[in-house]
């Protein structure tokens, strides 16, 4: 957070104030020295967010697979060194770059990637549970309180946050989710994932990569997110609001 | 939109119900049948958005730069002929690629393409005149109310709303601004844009190909969007909510 001076417009006139506003870093990350992609983020968490990047992009399986990472803050690089070497694996950088995200994605064809494997779990939460967990999550949202500007995303047992992150983009955030779940050794397996952000597909495929049972949110899905959930068998929550909530897909697991 | 059936939970019990949620389609462009990258967006207003898209990331410097589009809906693909062709500039094409965007990011290497002209508009405009504009965009957002899924975005001389578009994206949106405007030869100097969304610097970026003098938002900024709409000495508005918002830039076009 940094604090700004700005001109406040009210009822009751006009008045120079400091507020604070969130900050935006482009971080470059270079993956085996080659110029794999530049993120807009929040300058915090960095290390978990290229590892959740690279695990919920499919381009890494475990964190074992990564050898070396030295987050550079003079110039906002981040240089990964991988333990087996992508070699000539070129497909995966073309993929990469010429299918790449767009405005508001994820590298798109990182959905290309996704198993498709059922979702068998039989892991079940009530909406009761649901509800405290939002409320506990939004509680937790200290940036967004403060400066309206960023996302937050939460990795749950269904008791318990274990891992809360916030970024000024929804898929950074849920990346700096993973990557620390990752780092910590927890199982992701059947998890809960909480989102403040809308759900596209690209979100579905992250949660997807982590293996959660159920993905929450507080806003809207698009049709194609839950057109995965469905395939997945994820169970997909969304509007949760005060005791409301949308059970879009696979609703036998809310009980 | 699209009409779904879900599972609606509330004080009152459980209840299925018919609910609508938006469409969301990978459009893949092809400049010169060369794949540039694939957008998620909502299906609509489809050769505005590659318009848009090409102008405000400064690969086209009028609509004069376009031949030919094609939107192909069977396969989402979109075919675009330029009059001057690109040739052998790979550069542009390598910038795109690989220092492409990211998660929640336009093409972060649009934002060096920024001349960082200053706007020296002596354009005025009252904050009574933003509020009015503003309940007159939230009124417009038709999606948004139905769906709670979509971003919008608008180009306003100042007294009336000239174009209003919307997208999952909020990239897209004001992409898809941009493209109607060229489209309809609307002179967007000096106009006043709209977004729903947050702003980051690639907002920045695009309001400053339009060479609009305003950017009005509901929400945050990010520090730097703030910073680099102090050098453009573009006035960055945020927060407009009922009649409070925060002018953070050039406030001296705010009356």
């Amino acid at each position: 957070m940094i604090k700004i001076e700005l001109l406040r417009i009210d009822s009751t006139g006009k008045k120079n104030i400091e507020d604070v506003v969130c900050e935006e870093t482009p971080l470059t990350i270079y993956l085996e020295e080659k110029e794999l992609l530049t993120l807009l983020c929040s300058p915090h968490d960095l290390k978990e967010l290229c590892i959740g990047f690279l695990y919920s992009s499919r381009l890494i399986k475990s964190l074992d697979d990564i050898k070396n990472i030295i987050i550079d803050r003079q110039n906002w690089n981040a240089n990964i060194e991988l333990n087996k070497k992508m070699g000539n694996n070129k497909l995966m950088f073309k993929r990469l770059y010429t299918s790449g995200c767009g405005k508001g994605t994820v590298f798109y064809n990182a959905l290309d990637c996704i198993h498709k494997i059922k979702i068998t779990s039989d892991a079940r939460i009530s909406s009761e549970k649901i509800v405290a967990l939002m409320d506990c999550f939004q509680a937790s949202s200290l940036g967004f309180k403060e400066t309206g500007g960023v996302h937050s995303a939460a990795l749950s047992s269904g008791d318990d946050i274990l891992v809360f992150k916030e970024d000024i983009g929804r898929h950074n955030a849920l990346d700096k989710v993973i990557g620390e779940a990752l780092v910590k050794n927890l199982n992701m397996k059947d998890s809960i994932i909480l989102t403040s952000g809308r759900i596209s597909s690209e979100i579905i495929s992250k949660a997807e990569s982590a293996r959660a049972s159920f993905l929450i949110s507080r806003s809207a899905p698009t049709d194609q997110a839950i057109k995965l959930a469905k395939e997945l068998n994820l169970t997909l929550i969304g509007f949760v609001r005060g005791k409301r909530m949308n059970v879009y897909t696979a609703n036998e697991r809310v009980t």
